[in-house]
């Protein structure tokens, strides 16, 4: 209820400010007998991680995940699996700065407003630094989900994109560059573009795509939980986040109906696929593909006009390492949202038939 | 869980299939001493009715809402507003034709897979006539919310659409024509286009837009419940719903972060408001505004290939009346979508101080 | 939240007031492929009905159920189940004379202060005659679960008591008679003591025990949700419930580990039975049996002392028809809340595994 | 939905194992502003650890408690409350003696049907060690409620029983005793029976009393989440409990409603309190008093005949340091859920009226 939590049997809930001792959640509702690979949680992980590479924020944090409860043996035994990860850099000196100011654009005002109070080091719980936990959750989620394959990628950096459809595209290629970008052309150019706008101490928005193959059919719940619906509210919960869209999205308005059905093969596939694997608000087993935009980082390296607690105006100028684009960053944590999301409908799904 | 709730606090369940013996619903969480005006509620049931104008489906429907409990001399107890609508065309005769076979980007396939078995009168469950029960909650929802107010129009069809920001827009031209755009000149372009593409037997998408003014401060809950998560869940659970957008939306992508924030005025409004309304998930008091963009309608007159249950090639050819563009009657269900998510975040925002 | 759902995955929704148009309700999470006999649903309802006989309220209600959706050609389709139970009597001047006036022992004083109001016809929302809502899901839950058998019988009035434990005790007889008892010499002496007392205008007090047999192993959840602290909410939500005991129960304060405890045979089934065949909330296989203690009906036939709403002592006589002991009655109502607990359970139990 | 949360609006999750590297949880929907006094929290969890006195296990655990967020300089956020609690004795070998046994009238054979696996060491998941994170969670659920007093004692062991209602007992007597009965003479009694229970290698049963006072009206809500029922639901679902009784419990049965009914006087107040301060499901200023039945411990230290994983006949003796009676260290367990009840209603309480 408090906005903690996601999902309904695979569920997280997560706790945690970005300068607090520790963050960590809960995952309540994994079931028994998955054997769980470590190592590819912290590789989940290093994906994520402040300071991994040039074009990202340059922070050193490890993120460490350590795992308290539901795994014995190395396999989940149904249980609830907390886990924690200890914040390295608790000193608060650093925000001493935004103590009394309300951050343009950030949550500083709204959660003052609301709660009548708040923790001023950085975000505190506003912090995306929330998403770490969200990681560790969609890495247990695709060690369940382990014959679906998912894969997000950076689309856009700012006017830079790619032009070409999903399937057009080397997946293999995206984590060999640093933008997470499958086109390695594009991706040179977004890296270059997220140098230059670092160097003038701004910020530049871009889009994260998804894609979602060999998936099952039947995921998703009719009316009010369309798996497309859930999958945007997952998305839309992602800090920095004001888009989403599947399937054909916002193209589908200048579409005809006649252009736009998608007309089946003797198999029950479609030759086209702009219901994005989704109808109804089920997986027909269709690829499902949807894009997620995000904005400018709101911390800029430059001086800004604001305010203070008592309404004075003040000026403030962004300090510390932040991220000039969030999107090679985000790109795990689309990825992460996408799994529990599936994992949820997943078991949902067992409930249909007597 | 199963999908046909919405909302926590202030929560709508609906149930009902398009051809049985009604449809109705549940509004449980409607705080007592509300005075119902059953007569706007009668009113927001007309916007959204079949056979309302020349370009919506010509079915006659009169959607007449019988409600059972909850509300006792006209207020609301507390207790839940229970409520049906009945169905006039129950004849099954009209879908006959469908019975056996899987109309083309609908929920069908979807549907039978799941569950073993459909109705196949109409889209039984899944089709949009639920959406009737969605008003019928908006309005009690907008009634709670009296000092909110809530405004949807069409921006687009197809490639006609309104260039102007809402705040230049005169909403009080929205009812005063069929399409429900606010821009006299380019609602009669609408209206052409809905009935050149209605003539050719097809269909064609739309973007209806929302505007929230006069918004209190404080709504929305952190991480994973933020007000435009919920949203856009809402507008997503919409029926042909693709795409969902908020404040600056997918064209945040090109701005810099020194353009996109929002400077604070001292009263704690800011100067622009590419934020739309919100942030950290949080109501500011600034206006919220969204799009959300509507496939065409899958339906078609037109003869169409597809297969039957038994995976046989076969023809089908759209029968009915059906709308040739969604939008128009969309309108009133996001309003109503968009009164259900801010009463219920209207009462969550109770809870955050001792 | 609002306290008219019960159930998780298999989920009731109520609504209606006593005295308004309609009672009636909508069941979530029935799995599709369900035969339904509505001959059983009727049969069920009768058993609740009041003036089913000479020792319960002589109101007539015939208690029709209308099933308006999510059952499509006898067979549950998956979909959210309505139905409404039309309300016979709705003329308010029967209760004129409690307009004013809060009875001792009831609702009325708790609800005019939480909600500012109250519908004085009769109980409103707090009437018992919700519970026929309940039955209706019962029935459709008894249905669901086919194999496990689920048997309620009234084991004392007053001081009139069953003494053998239930596997001593002749299940067929409990419909022969109209209190329910299976031993039919002690039924005798239950109805005289009912005849008894409502001659005075009084009312009496009485246990429903309940027995569950065949049932499978493995429901009931971990900690919070226990198979036995879901069925003591289900229990202590029915109208006058005062106490509940599963297994060795209150007597339990005397026993030692050494007595109390089961001892396995080679099979997993235990020599005793003592733990109600739960054993860490969960479900071990052997039979579940429990108590309901249930208070004397709150209206007499004899002239009392009260208050008013504006605080003047007043006196009131009770008036109308009602049940001089609620416990005949309240037998089905047991049974279909233990269906309904189980079904829930039993969905459960399909998300434990990988 | 797995079980491992408690509450609403106030909500516990709680994960961990007997003997994993730590326990602990997260409480949800904590308004903020509440200053937390750490030291009663410390002083909360000393009455439950294990090792506190003479007649409770000798096994050594400190209990302390870590928070990890929410609370900021001494002050709740409103943002969730993160907590771990570190287990000391995580050897495993003292319960290499088990690891293929199930323990008679323990969850060790249910949770290994369920899951395909168990936790062997201690209980794991189910062991009452679970009960620590429920302490704090109640220890802020008490400073949220600070009006309100919560006050549990000892009333039964075996045959041993405090007969006086709770109206004439010295309140203040309760911690001055190891075995927390109000009445100095009956307590002596107990400690000696449990000290001569223990002696034999065996364990007995008792009931926990609970009084309620200074309680606001209106908590608690209608029909399937009345106050009651959810405290029902609070106390049966702590370990070895077997029953649960409020106001006039079980001995309503005996009564005629002209005995039962509370009669009121002027200020809305009642004569008697037969109702236990719930009428309809919500609290009507009355005091609250409820018993909670506990079964008699099933670890023994007596030689016990069961089965193993293969169905084999095996014996077992009960080794390590156990409760001979589990009620001492129950009392505040019973506080506490009473207290995360009691705090959940309150935050709904606020939803009631327009």
């Amino acid at each position: 209820m408090s906005g903690n939590s996601f999902g309904r049997l695979f569920k997280l809930t997560t706790f945690g400010e970005s300068h607090g001792t520790a963050i960590g959640g809960v995952i309540e509702g994994c079931p028994s007998g998955i054997n769980i690979d470590f190592e590819m949680v912290h590789k989940e992980m290093s994906r994520r991680r402040p300071g991994q590479s040039s074009i990202v924020t340059q922070r050193s944090e490890f993120d460490k995940v350590e795992f308290l409860s539901g795994i014995f043996d190395g396999v989940t035994t149904g249980m609830p699996i907390g886990f924690i990860i200890k914040n390295n850099n608790q000193k608060t000196k650093d925000y001493s700065h935004i103590k009394e100011v309300f951050r343009p654009s950030h949550a500083d005002f709204t959660y003052n407003l609301k709660y009548g109070q708040r923790d001023y080091r950085g975000g505190g719980r506003s912090s995306a630094r929330e998403t770490a936990c969200r990681v560790v959750a969609g890495s247990i989620a695709k060690q369940f989900l382990s014959n679906i394959s998912i894969t997000a990628y950076t689309s856009a950096v700012g006017d830079i994109s790619i032009e070409d459809t999903y399937d057009k595209l080397d997946f293999s290629e995206i984590e060999r560059n640093i933008v997470r970008c499958p086109d390695s052309l594009v991706a040179e150019k977004m890296i270059n573009k997220i140098k230059s706008i670092r160097k003038k101490g701004d910020t530049i928005g871009g889009i994260v795509s998804c894609v979602i193959q060999n998936m099952p059919t039947g995921l998703g719940e009719p009316v009010y939980n369309r798996l497309h619906a859930q999958l945007a509210k997952a998305m839309m919960s992602i800090n920095a986040v004001k888009g989403f869209e599947y399937g054909s999205g916002f193209s589908c308005v200048l579409m005809k109906g006649s252009e736009h059905n998608d007309i089946f093969n003797k198999d029950g596939t479609t030759k086209t696929n702009y219901s994005g694997g989704i109808q109804g608000g089920i997986s027909n087993g269709m690829d499902i593909y949807f894009n997620v935009a995000f904005k400018p980082v709101a911390t800029i390296m430059q001086t800004q006009d604001t305010i203070d607690a008592n309404g004075n105006e003040v000026q403030m100028h962004g300090k510390g390492r932040h991220d000039p684009c969030v999107v090679p960053r985000a790109v795990p944590i689309v990825e992460a949202m996408a799994a529990v999301v599936l994992a949820d409908f997943t078991l949902l799904n067992r409930l249909s038939k007597k």
